[in-house]
C-alpha cells in the first residue's frame, strides 16, 4: 500500500483555502472557476487553476495542470505520498490522471452531478479492478465552492440576456434608419 | 448530434498503420509501444506516441498528446468532425479527454483488460448522462498492436532476467576477491 499523507483538519482547510484561491484566478481570466493544490511533506508542490478557454486545451483542467507541474518539479511521473485539493469533483479525464500519477489522496469541494467520476457518475477510485486506489475526502468547503460557481454562470446568463436585449436595440434602429 | 468523419476501410487501414508507426517510435525509446494519430478532412492533424518514462509525466500517453498537439494546431479544445486512431484502448484519463475533447470517433486495436476504459473495464463513450458519447470501433489491426506490446514486454522480461544473472556472476567473483 501507498503512503499516505497524514494531515491534521486545520492543514485541510488551509490547502482547500489555497485551491479556492486557485478557482478564483480562474475566475478572473473569465474561466469556470476550478482550482487545485498539490501537497506534499506539508507543502504546496503545484497549482493548477481552469484554463481550458484561454489555452483552448481540452485538458487543461486544474487538477492536470497541477499533476503536470508536480510531475515536472519533482522529475517524476509518480506522485506518491501526495495529497491533491480541488474545488470540483474532479470528472473521468482528471480521475484517470490521479489514479496514472498514482495520487494517494483527494480532498474535494462540491459535486460534479454532470460529470463527477468520483462520487456521482462513477466511484474510479474504489475500483480494485485498477492498479491504484485513492483515499477520498468530499465536501471540504463545497458551499464556498458551489458559491463560486453558481455566481458565475449566474453572471454570464446576465450577460447573455443584455446582449440579446442590445441586439434587439441595435435592430431596431437599423430598421428605424432603413425607414426614415 | 456532432458530425461523424466517413471514412472508407481503406482509409481506416491506413491511418491505424500511422498509428503502428507511432508505436514504433515509442518502442524504439523505451517505452510500451502504443501510438496515436487524429485525423480531420482526411489528413493527419496530430500524432503521439508514448512518452511517460521519457517525459517523467503521467499524462504523457499518446492519445493525449495527440488531443494537445490538435488543439494547439486548430487553435481550438473543441476537436468536432475529427477521428481518432489509437492502437490500445484508452484509459480512463484518455477517453475522459476524448469526450471533453469532443471526439465524435475512435478507432482503436487492441483491447485493454487491465486499465480499458471504453469496452473493457467501463464503457465510457456510451454514457448518455455525459454530454458527449463516441461512436468507435475496436480491433481494428489489433494483432500487429498486440504482437508489438508482447515482444516488448518478452523484451524487458529477458532484460531483466540477464541483468540478474550478470549481478549474481558479479557478487560471486567480488566474493572471490576477497576470500582470495
Amino acid at each position: 500500500m501507498a503512503e499516505i499523507p497524514d494531515l491534521t483538519s486545520q492543514e485541510v482547510a488551509h490547502f482547500m483555502d489555497l485551491a479556492l484561491e486557485e478557482a478564483r484566478k480562474a475566475e478572473a481570466i473569465g474561466e469556470v472557476p476550478i482550482g487545485a493544490v498539490l501537497v506534499k511533506d506539508g507543502q504546496v508542490i503545484a497549482r493548477g487553476s481552469n484554463r481550458r478557454e484561454i489555452d483552448q486545451e481540452a485538458s487543461s483542467h486544474a487538477e492536470l495542470l497541477a499533476i503536470n507541474e508536480a510531475n515536472q518539479t519533482l522529475k517524476t511521473w509518480r506522485l506518491e505520498n501526495t495529497a491533491l485539493f480541488v474545488t470540483l469533483e474532479p470528472c473521468l479525464m482528471c480521475a484517470g490522471a490521479i489514479i496514472n500519477a498514482r495520487i494517494p489522496l483527494v480532498y474535494y469541494g462540491a459535486k460534479d452531478a454532470k460529470a463527477g467520476a468520483v462520487s456521482s457518475l462513477y466511484h474510479v477510485f474504489d475500483d480494485d479492478r485498477l492498479n491504484h486506489q485513492v483515499k477520498t475526502y468530499v465536501g471540504i468547503k463545497a458551499d464556498e465552492s458551489k458559491s463560486l460557481l453558481k455566481n458565475f454562470f449566474q453572471n454570464i446568463r446576465a450577460q447573455q440576456k443584455l446582449r440579446k436585449q442590445l441586439r434587439k436595440v441595435e435592430n431596431l434602429s437599423e430598421n428605424q434608419g432603413e425607414n426614415s
